[in-house]
């Protein structure tokens, strides 16, 4: 195991086990989008399996769009192969389900995954629904409120949506910071199987990412305080998210 | 009346009717640093008393420290006599009274001269005091809170102090932008009494300025959505704080 390897799985133990995030038997359902986020969370979480206090079960779940011309199915379907994780693999029509004058953009198109995902997780009986966000996300999403929605709010490590009490949505990468994703995704040379969105318009997010490097130039807190703000702690000690 | 009076006049009805800031016989004590934006607050609300629907009287209230060596008192004295607003001008001493260890810094001499206005204000009968804190701050106090402090909070255009339920802190400019004080106190030439704190360090205010710019360049309901957060309106009709 790299020592990056370590390091990921070490920050993906703390959020685990802080949030008592899996538990016995539960059967969950792993977004892979096929970026390098959600490759490093599958990894992870079927690495954890063997050596983990209790059982549970993964499942790879991926999501084909109606409008990415790449398709990064077939060469998922072989690293899951690869990694002996069971899989399925499903089209999702992104683009066809639009209502009329609705625009394609990745609030519309994560909202349908979001929606099938919980769907799928319902009828299959999944209890649990695996995200790949992690702290950098978490970190601009908050500022990204804040900015352009005018709300304080961020996205929580574990979360359950009212009309769906029985999935919980987790976040195991919650302690994971995106440069290690990045360091490890190449290591794994992840970078092959993933397919850049051909609508991904990021200008905001890289904008709050040129903020938070800006002031963690200075102060290396900085992140932290924004983490420990969410949770609404205030003590130092816990500001760890 | 110029047109910049006028502006700056309308956004403190708007928020003095939308808060409820002046009863009839409210004691105003407003503290006046000397500085650009407590010399507009006064202003305004001197020149408001006159057509004001209920009565309140003011009190202009002026803390000398014992650190500054300009000394704007004389300055200030004759600026209340020609406005005609009754006046008074006590010494702080606060670098006198730092405890042993305790470092001279904007914190610590904000916090003595709080406590010394509200004991001032509790002993003569104020049940209001006038800061001069405008939009700017208050947008500027909940970044550096956000990224510095790691919570969620700010400068509310009403308070009150647990342990002062009878005085109430009231930001009569909580709508009226930095850049509107400027322009005005430049008309009126408040900079020859402004006198500038030798202690001054506004750095990480600056770069919270600088933040804002950045991004009202490409999207001016910034500013707003930050005050709307710090409210917790959603809706974008009430966002004006």
């Amino acid at each position: 195991m790299s020592k990056i390897e370590t390091r990921i799985a070490r920050a993906v133990s703390k959020v685990i086990f802080r949030h008592n995030m899996i538990e016995e038997n539960d059967r969950i359902l792993v977004a892979v989008s096929g970026g390098k986020d959600s490759l490093t969370l599958l990894h992870d979480l079927k690495k954890r399996q063997r050596g983990f206090p209790v059982p549970y079960t993964i499942l790879a779940y991926h999501l084909e769009t109606d409008f990415c011309g790449c398709c990064a199915g077939s060469r998922l379907k072989s690293l899951f192969e690869q990694w002996e994780v069971p899989y399925r693999i499903d089209g999702i029509a992104v683009r066809q389900n639009l209502k009329p004058g609705q625009e394609l953009n990745c609030f519309s198109c994560s909202t349908s995954r979001r929606i099938e995902l919980l769907r799928f997780a319902r009828q299959h009986g999944f209890n649990k629904i695996a995200l790949g966000h992690h702290q950098d996300d978490i970190i601009e999403t908050t500022l990204l409120n804040l900015f352009y929605k005018g709300e304080f709010s961020s996205m929580l490590p574990v979360i359950t949506y009212d009309k769906e009490p029985q999935v919980k949505i987790i976040r195991p990468l919650a302690l994971v910071r995106e440069e290690q994703i990045v360091e490890f995704s190449r290591q794994k040379n992840f970078n092959g199987v993933v397919c850049t969105c051909p609508y991904g318009r990021l200008s905001k997010r890289k904008k709050m990412k040129g903020i938070i490097r800006l002031l963690s130039r200075d102060n290396p807190l900085v992140r932290y305080n924004i983490l420990a703000s969410v949770e609404g702690k205030k003590d130092r000690k816990r500001r760890r998210f």
